[in-house]
């Protein structure tokens, strides 16, 4: 289906720059195939012709990406969180996992995570699966018919982790990476493959070295974690005892951002040549405030990331953070952020609500290339909320209206969807 | 109306102690003229005229009970965010809280506050109105018409506030508290009137002390603010030079537990003697964590409060909270209290979700009485909430389903709630 033209009109709200929200009350939005040719007061004749879609008194704002997300997790997102990183992993998340080598499972659960998904504000994101090969399939499957636009990764791990989840060998990790990327060739329009190391303490040199020559082959992105517990890296800190630091353990493989496009999640514990590195090499940070602080790991130096000029978006990182909603991984950034500020350093001031809400939309986006905002020229990506009640009191301003609804919202407000100018609903 | 005698069949949770949550799946929890008389797997005899309501595969748990909260700054929750304490009173609270010398305002903005609170899990809140009294009748109709049961406070403020809000002596102050408590007098069942200086800052020695006279003539409890912000402290420093603490100044004047029920809102930087003074005066701490964190005043020691046997419980302290939604504050509470053990102090352990379920239950609900829990002889304040999407995969506990919807909920999945024993909806 070839993306339509049309126009939407309400109240609009987008990020130029972290610093800089416009906000546009009752204006015309119009998409020409797929893309944002700009906002208007009064509509030009040559648009004239186009399909309004009156959304009036509603807030129009642009998708949101996820940068971080573990689509297995979902399922029991919000329990277990009285417990630490390493012991979690183990307790939860691993145990978990290891029941997607059942694809009937495989296919329940993440159905349910693809609806909650669907339904939300979110239009990209960057999702972990599990080591399956047949379940990964399944997940992609899913994530297609929903309309988002998605990177998948089938996740590699083979050392570190228990017996039912552990991939055999790292030729054997390599063997099923191939074998799932020759499975999802030419087979979906909304997703694509990532290549998905989870992380150093899960994988042996040998399968990086594997899977950057898999990444090279396919011209494929480069998703893991980072620097996000103590105990975490003190243990890369063993296993790779050359590395200058945690980062650089994957820049030995040329898996951290020179070759291709990078995400890294947390990046709690990042220190000043790590930060650097990332932005030398263009990384990604995927900022997770919620897990950060259910894993009680810490809380990421963000405005360092923000003032350096580092690349970096949000992520709900499900399970880890309870809800898929970039909303609340908005707030609970400013709210990190302040408290950060307040208990560890106070030479990095709190994140404002226009970065935060710049990093759910245009900052994230960018790894998707032109998405995120309603500027001229990106990819039409839009939810349509109806924040009708609660009532606003006298003389609220839009932008106003924005952070009181990111605060506030429940995650289940969201009228419509558009993605690269395709209405999911 | 007389309390009922009825009972509710479903899956039960309660607190025992703050260690202790017990869960009953599929048992049958009896009101007998507004009190819990047990729970049953299998109905007693005696019992077996009484009506069942069937809430099979729902949640049934106490009402929960806010302990501080700002009705007046309902209307503007989730709105300027970033900003502080001090600047923050000044540019929102204050202003906002002008508005209510207009009745009709008043009663178009607390309606919103009062539907708000009778749709949410909430059964008992502590109040704060505004200095305005038929403001604060108009808010006490309306919260006596939700059926839940309240104290709610006028405000007394005659210093330290702008001249449109300010109290215009300690005498008028004092007189317009005594024209309010004679116009309640007789006037409700669900709602009390409490004594409500704001804090420290905003009220003379004068005030202090007739509002002292008035507690004790009428017996009324009492409410207030303490240490909740460093600028404040400092404040309360210079303006109470012989006072060996914050908390020392109200103790001065009687308005510190020792003659009255009383709740101190924050106390995120009460030291040990502060916190041995409410120990031993009986003070409640209403532990605000979301609003500590938007206002960035810091993290309160709620391990400490608890460890040492502290009387505590939570308050959503909207605005300084974004919601009325006293699991947000559990959740807030636990999440919080990780990032204080990670940043500030490792020796104060995070709490538990088991804690913290007490703390916005039996922990706060102690001071309304027995309320806050099942056990035989407590008053019959219930939830019943319709948890069932999302699907839960594979044995999930009753605590875990507990555990995963205080994290998840909206706030709005509350299909029934009871207070005393009446039905409300």
């Amino acid at each position: 289906m070839k993306p339509k033209s049309f126009i939407l009109k309400g109240d609009i709200c987008f990020s130029l720059d972290k610093d800089t929200l416009v906000t546009y009350e009752e204006h015309f939005l119009v998409c020409i195939n797929g893309v944002s040719a700009g906002i208007f007061k009064a509509l030009p004749q040559e648009y004239a012709a186009l399909e309004v879609l009156d959304y009036s008194g509603k807030l129009i704002i642009p998708g949101l990406t996820d940068l971080h997300i573990h689509a297995p997790q979902y399922t029991f997102r919000g329990i277990g969180m009285d417990d630490e990183l390493l012991s979690w992993l183990n307790n939860r998340a691993f145990p978990e996992e290891g029941r997607y080598s059942d694809t009937a499972y495989a296919l329940e659960a993440y159905q349910s995570f693809a609806e909650a998904m669907q339904a939300s504000a979110t239009t990209r994101a960057c999702i972990f699966a599990t080591v399956h090969v047949p379940a990964t399939l399944i997940l992609m499957d899913l994530m297609e018919k929903t309309g988002i636009r998605t990177l998948v990764g089938k996740v590699n791990m083979d050392r570190n982790a228990p017996d039912y989840l552990v991939e055999k060998s790292s030729e054997q990790s390599a063997a099923d990476t191939l074998a799932w990327l020759e499975a999802c060739a030419g087979r979906y329009e909304n997703v694509s493959p990532i290549v998905t190391p989870r992380f150093i303490p899960s994988c042996s040199d040998e399968l990086l070295r594997s899977l950057h020559g898999i990444q090279q082959k396919y011209a494929l992105p480069v998703q893991s974690h980072l620097s996000e517990n103590t105990a975490e890296i003190e243990l890369v800190g063993q296993l790779c005892s050359d590395a200058e630091f945690y980062g650089d353990a994957y820049d030995r493989f040329g898996l951290f951002g020179k070759d291709a496009p990078t995400i890294m999640a947390h990046c709690v514990y990042s220190g000043e040549k790590e930060i650097l590195r990332m932005k030398e090499n263009g990384v990604y940070i995927a900022h997770c405030p919620q897990s950060n602080t259910n894993i009680a790991s810490g809380v990421a130096p963000v405005r360092k990331f923000v003032d350096m000029g580092v690349r970096c978006g949000l992520g709900s990182d499900v399970a880890g953070g309870t809800t898929e909603s970039i909303f609340r991984a908005m707030t609970d950034a400013v709210q990190m952020s302040k408290i950060r500020w307040r208990l560890q350093d106070s030479t990095l001031r709190p994140l404002t609500f226009e970065e935060a809400f710049y990093l759910g939309t245009k900052g994230g986006g960018g790894f998707f290339g032109k998405v995120g905002s309603f500027e001229t020229g990106y990819e039409f990506d839009a939810v349509v909320i109806d924040d009708a009640p609660p009532k606003h009191f006298h003389g609220i301003t839009l932008r106003e209206r924005l952070e009181k609804f990111a605060y506030i919202s429940s995650g289940h407000e969201i009228a419509h969807k558009f993605v690269s100018g395709k209405q999911l609903f």
